[in-house]
């Protein structure tokens, strides 16, 4: 399984992603599901995917080298080369499309499923900061002030808290926190997502990347949240009075 | 959608359940999803339900009136007459496959998927106080003590606080506050979940319910309960230190 979480806050973008994956309970590796694609100064970029392996690298492969284009007399184009974040989505659509109609065959053949997902974020010169959600189809939606978050994996455990607490006014590093708060609650649900953790900040028109981390087991900050936030929510229900329901009546 | 969650600790045993069902978003009523098989001083007997509504009032109905039985000359058996808890979920499940031989034809030629889902837990005489889960195939699971909890339905917001939250020495009014929490954190993800609530509560060999009650909207304690809750999780998140990540190494 996988979690990958995005916020975009009126302050930037902050990204997070686990690197478990599994091929089966008994077959679990290491792998990056955050990717960037920078050039500082003029556009940053990041890419978290979910679903099939071999799909989200080929997909990543295809987009470092260059997407073949859809009309014959269209050169290939590079993710780096887009002139916008929504044409860097539509680009990315674009990639799965190909990667799909060459993997087609082999995959009904085997009856495997063609599944990915992708969380894409970033700010290109001047342009908005965006942050996409791109389907196995290639289509894509964007993520809205009114919920500044989007998710994608194994997203429900993580979801509730991110509905109580991110807005888009929340601060940064707010974001950043609540973020590892909600891989937290996925990680203690399923043991299909799991440490390390890569995690990924931008701040709104700097271009670069402020954080760029890998929480690796048993680092201090990380662990101490985890304590801390498993300490408050049992305080939090001891704090609540007891149900006044009395005997049945009936 | 539907959340219902049974919670067995060593007092006794809670049973918590929506009661919205939908068939499609634009077409929402007001089920009972909690049932009772009770005959006080000799047997308590709580079953919830998810999945497919013509299905779970059927198995119910089968239930109530007698399950044909298996051989010719095996005369119906009714819910309330099993001798034991075990004996009770298998002929539960039992309705369930009689269901599915009568429905089969029917939902194939539909393309309807046949799904049920079934919280059964209580009490019979001198024997153990028993929570089960029982599946569409009729086959089930029982409840542990390391894992003092059962959920059907949308169950993944809601398992995060009952992971952290309820063990099997759990005080028995904790663990219907706990069900409450872990409804509310349901409710707030997912709109196909909704008041009003039923909530039922034994106390180990009492042989009776101790609370039968449902809360409807605007009722003043779980409306505290959602506040508090809220509250102290906007406070837990607010008390951890921010992340101490710098500038990205590259």
């Amino acid at each position: 399984m996988t979690y990958c979480v995005g916020v975009l806050v009126e302050e930037g973008l902050v990204m997070v992603a686990d690197t478990r994956t599994n091929a089966g309970l008994d077959d679990i590796s290491t792998y990056r599901k955050l990717h960037h694609f920078n050039v500082p100064g003029e556009r940053v970029m990041m890419l978290a995917s979910a679903g099939n392996l071999s799909i989200t690298q080929s997909v990543l492969s295809m987009l470092q080298e260059g997407v073949p284009g859809e009309e014959d007399d269209e050169p290939p184009q590079k993710l780096v080369e887009a002139p916008t974040m929504f044409q860097a989505a539509q680009l990315i659509g674009r990639a799965i499309r190909r990667v799909r109609a060459i993997e087609k065959d082999g995959f009904e053949a085997a009856n495997i499923r063609f599944s990915i997902s992708l969380l894409f974020g970033g700010q290109i010169g001047n342009g908005e900061m965006r942050l996409y959600l791109i389907y196995s189809a290639g289509n894509f939606i964007e993520c809205s002030t009114d919920a500044p978050f989007l998710q994608i994996g194994e997203h429900k455990y993580g979801k509730p808290i991110l509905d109580r607490a991110v807005r888009y006014t929340t601060e940064l590093y707010d974001a950043l926190k609540v973020s590892l708060v909600s891989m937290d609650s996925t990680m203690r649900s399923n043991l299909g997502v799991g440490l390390p953790i890569d995690i990924a900040l931008v701040r709104r028109n700097a271009l670069t990347l402020e954080v760029n981390h890998r929480i690796e087991a048993g680092e201090g900050y990380f662990h101490d949240l985890r304590e801390r936030w498993s300490a408050a929510l049992r305080a939090a229900h001891r704090a609540i009075p007891r149900p006044p329901y009395g005997p049945a009546d009936k």
